[in-house]
């Protein structure tokens, strides 16, 4: 019985069967799986070798899973904030990133965002940016499970001179990343005005015959449809359809502005979705269809993306926004409730990760990913429902502990892995470089 | 020198001067008003004999100024979630409060409220509920500012009776009220569809001859514009405005459905306006024009309202939500930026509520309404500008320090005042009796 650990939360709320809620009962874990879910009464019986831990005043949960971000540009939070996007990236963002990309700023980057990730309950994140070792390596330091895609623009970055080179180191970086821990990968060209046609057709192909997602930044906003329309006289989706990239392995991010005919479209050909309400709000770039696109049997998962456009992690922030601004923008309070937020930013994210076998949900068989959430604050007083109460008055903060993979990465508000002076220090050293630089 | 504190945060955000960020300065304060802001260098001269309270890595700033709430509603959080209003208002929160509403109720929701506000950083809510004495004695219990307003309705509450009887309450209310510290008191008719023409006159009448704000909810959904024109034959403000209460004492609440016109009256008119976006996301009701509204010069400040439809009093998230819904409203990320978010809750809070001569910002002769908002933690990192970092990543759980009139009413996340066991078990003697009655 060595490793058999038995969870006792006040609440246990496993997302499958839906809308279920357990009171008093235990889940056992074992070498990273989930073994059993039942009650306290019974697990006395059933496992009297197991460790115990009580979790008190607790809700139990599946770990969040964060759909879309850029960890490294957690170093560049707060960096550049109330620009127009253009002006954004044109004069803050691009300049710094030429100046300090490179496989040390990612790594510290990944490390930062991790950090934060297992502290405000995100056990799984996808993630897009140059140098994507240094990416996995600086998510290794923390232990978070991830699908780390590789940038294609057609044009030079930091990590690669040509749309061909970006394609070619992509491919290395997969073989590098095989029988890694905890990693999936794919690719993520950047967004339809900074790929080619032929840029497109080469990830297709490999995309099929490596059987890998294809995770794109697709109909961010108004201006990008209107600027694509004037080049190629379609809308992106009616150019990637073409192209046959409208298909079941495409992860389409942001998507706030869409025609019914395009949502049925993307319904048919079962792409997935991620929606980012927070960074779009910000950049005020628009807002993501959710109620419209769940309806029509879309699969939609939430990202926070990069803290430079957030500027944090908190996937519990971002649930609730998702759940708001689903509400006004169809007048319907009934829009999105407590329990399909929380199952957006869970199983709803595994669903879009192709994840779902193994995360999203607490059920025996399932990886033993996995937050503690604390409700005996006086600010989540009374709890009448605790559903309700995770998605409209819990934040990050309210995280105590955090499993991935049954390893207990976060306890009682401490990091078991990470470790926080020497990150702060690293984090310290790199703004007084980016500060010196501008 | 008795009592004369000396405060030295890593930085100070005065609020006034305008967007001014002081690095290295302290705050001298005594018998509850501030003395001095100056660099910790020359403090060390001047004040050599007053208490230091280091506060390293913590901002110091005005305390936040909540507009519009219901304190004992508090009570009631997360009771009826994800319902459409109507369902929400008949079938569960008027007939719970038609069983539970007494001053014992009141009392206990308006300490577990205040409570909640002083330790997320609010010193001044503005409060509007039946058996408003005691909301005072609740908010007493914490010592957090008020402006408690009676309401005012055309049909029996609790409370009273009739509307004559609740405006004869209201009056008994305000003498009561005389000389009670941190108190300032006003009428709440609750909405032009629950006030009579007679009603709203009598209270003018009063409201002239006293000298006292008048606190409406007001626009707050297209549905109340739909069935008032029905009714009346014009839009709630048209009435209003026949009637004589678009004024300079009139606090609108929500207003989130208004045209050009009536903007134009309203700034002419010097009408201060609560704006509530939680909420009203939340109840899909809609959203209110901020940004147009502070173009033309008129004063908005910000509300979580109730937390039965909120569920939080978090006034940083509600900064926040206020910054991101005019950005994405006038699809311009440069509105609404963080500095005038943080306005908006301090500066514009005190102008709402006519207070801005006593508090919404740190200046000598102000009152000491202050609080210490800690940006040392990791998901804080970097700090390059604390301004974005206060409106973007902070939340009321990063506040360590509370002072309401110079006393230190929470320190280091501890409750000096609040007595936090006995609310809890208060709290759950609440929910116990709730539960038991549905």
């Amino acid at each position: 019985m060595a490793n058999l650990e038995r969870l006792q939360p006040r609440w246990l709320l496993p997302i499958r069967p839906s809308a279920t809620l357990l009171i008093d009962h235990d889940l056992i874990h074992q070498n990273g799986q989930i073994i059993d879910i039942l009650p306290r009464e019974t697990a006395n019986q059933d496992y009297p070798l197991a460790t115990c831990l009580p979790l008190p005043g607790k809700v139990l949960m599946p770990g969040l899973v964060n759909c879309h971000g850029h960890a490294a540009m957690t170093l560049l939070r707060g960096y550049a904030d109330d620009y127009k996007l253009m002006t954004w990236l044109n004069d803050y963002i691009w300049p710094v990133e030429a100046k300090v990309v490179s496989p040390e700023f990612v790594e510290a980057g990944a490390w930062l965002a991790a950090t934060e990730m297992i502290q405000s309950g995100t056990t799984c994140a996808a993630d897009s940016y140059f140098f994507p070792e240094s990416t996995v390596e600086g998510f290794a330091k923390v232990g978070v499970r991830s699908q780390i895609t590789t940038p294609i623009l057609n044009f030079p970055s930091a990590w690669a001179d040509s749309e061909r080179h970006h394609l070619d180191k992509s491919l290395n970086f997969f073989e590098w990343a095989v029988g890694r821990p905890n990693l999936t990968t794919g690719f993520a060209p950047h967004a339809p005005y900074t790929v080619s046609d032929g840029g497109f057709e080469q990830i297709l192909r490999y995309s099929n015959d490596l059987d890998l997602i294809i995770h794109l930044h697709l109909h961010e906003s108004k201006e990008e449809i209107t600027l694509h329309e004037a080049e190629h006289g379609n809308r992106p989706i009616a150019r990637l359809r073409a192209l046959g990239l409208i298909n079941s392995r495409l992860q389409a991010v942001h998507m706030t502005d869409l025609t019914e005919v395009e949502i049925n479209q993307l319904a048919a050909a079962k792409v997935r979705i991620a929606h980012c309400p927070e960074s779009n709000l910000k950049l005020a770039s628009g807002i993501c269809p959710t109620q419209t696109l769940l309806k029509s049997g879309v699969i939609v998962g939430l990202g926070t993306d990069g803290a430079a456009s957030n500027n944090d992690l908190d996937m519990f922030q971002e649930l609730r926004a998702a759940a708001m601004l689903a509400k006004v923008t169809s007048g319907d309070p009934t829009a999105l409730d407590a329990f399909s937020a929380l199952e957006m930013a869970t199983i709803g994210g595994a669903e879009f990760l192709g994840l779902s076998d193994l995360i999203g949900s607490l059920e025996p068989g399932k990886a033993a990913d996995m937050i503690a959430v604390d409700l005996s604050d006086i600010r989540h007083q009374p709890v009448y429902h605790p559903i309700s109460q995770l998605a409209y008055t819990a934040t990050g903060q309210d995280v105590t502990h955090t499993w991935v993979a049954g390893q207990l990465l976060y306890a009682e508000r401490q990091h078991n892995s990470s470790d926080v002076t020497a990150l702060t220090a690293e984090v310290a050293r790199w703004q007084a470089k980016i500060q010196g630089m501008s």
